[in-house]
C-alpha cells in the first residue's frame, strides 16, 4: 500500500509501470499489447516481442515523426526491436493529435468482437460517461448509445495500419477501435485520457458478455 | 507482504490508500467511484474525474458541513475539481450521521440492478450477518431478508440527490442504495462499517449472480 | 516481487499475513473468515469482527488449552474481542491434535454446499492428491473419491460447535468440513498442510462449479 | 509499482520469483505446479511438496544431465525433495534441448483436456502467433490451426514420463503437452520463451471456454 508513483511525466519509468499494470489486468500477457506516449515532440515506444510486465526504462524507444529512431537517442539493449503496433500508434498521432495510444489483447474485447457484426454498441450504462466524443471533445450521456467499429484482423499487425485509418475517417467520433479476434486500440488527448477510456470500454465489454450470458439486452432498441 | 498501514487516523493519507484498493476490486476503474470520510466536524472527498488509483494526499478537499472547502484547508492542485458525489455522500451525513460513505461502479452490482425491480432481496447466506440494520444498529441475523432499495439513474450524477435522499427516508433501515446501471453507495458510523459492508453487499451480490446463473433461488419464498 | 517473509516460525507475525492472502483472495473479506494456529502449546487466535487484512501482530490473542487467554500474555487493543470460530478452531485441536485450523467464506464453497446434499464427492482430478487422508496420514489417490461432509448453518456461530464435533466423528477421514450457504473448515497438523489443503479444496470446488456449467461430471458414476 | 527485478541470469533467485508468480495466476496453488531452468550445464529445479510461493533461493536443487544432485552444489534444507516432475521436465532438456519447462495445474487448461478427446485444436485468434512451430522454430500465424496434444492421467506423476515421451515424438511440432484431468507441460528455448508460450496457451484456453460458454466454434471447421 504504497504511494501512488511520481513519474507521470517521464514516459520511460512510465512506460515500463503501465505495462507491468496491463500485464496484471490480462491486457498484455505472452509479450502481446502495449502503449506509446508522445511528450514534447518525441514519441516513445516499447520493444516487440519481449515480456511487457519487465520491460526498463533504458528499453524504451524514442521515435521521430517520421517514426525513425532520434539520433541522441539513448541506445536500446541489443537485439530488441520497435512494437509492430508503431504504425499504428501513429494513426492516432497522425490522424487525431493523440498524446498517447494503447493495445491490448483483452479476452473480453476479443469475445465482443466475435459476438458483434462491424460495431459494438451498448447504451444506458453508468460508465459509458467515461468516454469521449472525439469530435466534440465532449463526454458521452448516459443515455447516448457507445458505438465502436470493427475492422478484420490481418496475417501481420502492420497490414492494421491502412484499415485502422479509413475506419477512423469512417467513424471521426471514436476514441478506439476493434481489431477482431485479436483486441483493441484506443487513444486520448493524454495518456491519463487514453488510459482512462480504456478501462471504460474494458468494464462495458466485460459487462457487456455477463448481460449476454444472463439474457440482458446491450441497448433499449435490442430486445 | 508489508505490515499493514498504520494511516487508518488519517483520512489524507486513508482516502487514496482506499481509493487504490477499490480500483483493484475493481469498483473504481475509469476514474469512477469513490470514497468521503467525516473526521472532527471536517468531511474529506476526493476530487472528481481522475485515476482513483494515483490520487495523492494533497489532493484531497477539505469541506465543511455545508459542502464548501474549508478556508485555511491545503490549497489543492490547479484544476481539481469536487467529486460529483458530493451532494450523495452528504445525504448519509446529514440523515443518518454516517462517518463514511463510499461508491462504487462494480460490474456484479450493476447486474443485479438491472435482474431486479424495486429491490434486491437475498436471505440465508451468512454474509448478510455482516450488514447492520441501520435504525437498531443490530446485525442481520442469518435467516433474515436483507433488503436493499434500487433508484433509478439520472444523466448528472448529483440529480440522484433528491430520489437517494427519499429513498433513505422510504428505507430507514438500509444503509446502501444501488442505483440501477450504475453502482451503489453505502455507509456507515465509521469507515471500517461502512468498507465491511460495502465487502458484504459486493459478496452477496456476486454470489447472486452466480446463484442466479446456476439455477439457486436468492430468497427461500422465490423457488 | 520481494523475498518470501520469514516469519513462518512466529505465528504473531504470520497470522496477520495469512488473513492478508486470504482477503485477497476473497477468503476473508467483510471481516470474515480467519485462521488459528497452535505452537508450543499456546493456541493464537485473531480477533472477530474487525478487517482481517489489517490486523497487526499485536491484535492477536494467545488461549490456553481451556480457550481462556492466557496469563501474562500481551493485552489486546480495547474493544477487541476473540474470534467467534475459536471454539470451532478448538475441535480441531482437541479431536484431531490439529496444529492449525482454518475458516474461508469462498463463494465457491459457498455454492458448492448449496449444489449437494449431505457431501460434496469428487474424483480423477489431479489435485485430490494434495489431500491428505485424516486417519492414515497418506495423500489421496488420483482416482480416489474425496469426500467433504455438509453441516447445516446455525444463528450463531458457536452453537455450530456441536454439530461439527458429530460430524467429525462420522467422518474420521475428513480434514474439513462444509457449512452450508456459509464457509469451510479446514486443519492439518501444520498450518503449512491446512493451508496447502485449503488451497487444494478450494481448486476443487471452483472447478467443480465450471464443470457443471459446462455439463462434465464430478465423479464417473455421476455420468 | 517497483522496478522489474534483476535476476534474469540467476536460477535461485528466478525460480522463486517466477513461482510466486505462478500461485498468483492459479498455476501452482496447494503446492502443485513449478518450473526448471537449465543454465551452464545445470539443470536447476525446485523441491517438490512444498508451497511453491514461499520458495526461497537456496531451496532450488541443482542437477546434472544424469538427474542427480550436483556434487559440491548447496545443500538444501533438510527435508527437501526434488520436484517429482523432474523426468518430465528431462524430457523437454533431452528430447527438445529446451532451456526451460514448466508445469501448471491452471483450471482452464484442466477443463480444456475435459472437452477435448485427444487433441486441443483453435484458429484464427491473434494470440496463436505467440506459438512457436517447434521444428521450424517459427511462429504460428493467425490463420493457422494451433495443435496442442492430450495424454492421460497416471497415479504417480513419474509414469507420465514414458507417455509425454511418445507424445513428443508423435507431434514434433509441439512446445507443450496436457495431461488429461492434471495440466499442461510447457517448455522452450529460454525460459522467456518457455513463460511467453504458456501464457499464449493460457489465454487460448481460457478465451476457449468462454467461446464454449457462448455458442462460439473454437475452429471454422467446428461449426
Amino acid at each position: 500500500m504504497s504511494h501512488p508513483p511520481q513519474n507521470d511525466n517521464n514516459p520511460r519509468e512510465l512506460i515500463p509501470e503501465l505495462c507491468r499494470e496491463f500485464y496484471r489486468l490480462g491486457w498484455a500477457t505472452g509479450t502481446g499489447g502495449g502503449i506509446s506516449i508522445k511528450q514534447d515532440g518525441i514519441y516513445y515506444v516499447a520493444p516487440s516481442g519481449v515480456q511487457k510486465e519487465r520491460i526498463r526504462p533504458e528499453d524504451v524507444f524514442e521515435l521521430d515523426e517520421r517514426q525513425e529512431v532520434r539520433t541522441g537517442s539513448c541506445p536500446v539493449r541489443a537485439g530488441l526491436k520497435i512494437s509492430e503496433c508503431t504504425p499504428l500508434f501513429f494513426n492516432a498521432y497522425r490522424m487525431r493529435n493523440a498524446g498517447a495510444c494503447l493495445h491490448s489483447h483483452s479476452q473480453h474485447v476479443v469475445l465482443v468482437s466475435m459476438l458483434c457484426d462491424k460495431e459494438f454498441r451498448i447504451s444506458h450504462i453508468e460508465m459509458i460517461k467515461g468516454i469521449q466524443n472525439a469530435e466534440t471533445k465532449k463526454a458521452l450521456g448516459y443515455r447516448d448509445t457507445l458505438v465502436v467499429p470493427i475492422i478484420e484482423n490481418t496475417d501481420f499487425e502492420k497490414d492494421l495500419t491502412a484499415s485502422m485509418a479509413a475506419c477512423m475517417e469512417a467513424y471521426p467520433q471514436t476514441n478506439a477501435v476493434l481489431v477482431r479476434r485479436h483486441g483493441i486500440y484506443v487513444w486520448g488527448d493524454t495518456w491519463q485520457k487514453a488510459k482512462g477510456m480504456a478501462e471504460c470500454l474494458e468494464y462495458l465489454m466485460e459487462l457487456a458478455i455477463r448481460m449476454k450470458q444472463l439474457g440482458l439486452p446491450w441497448t433499449p432498441e435490442e430486445k
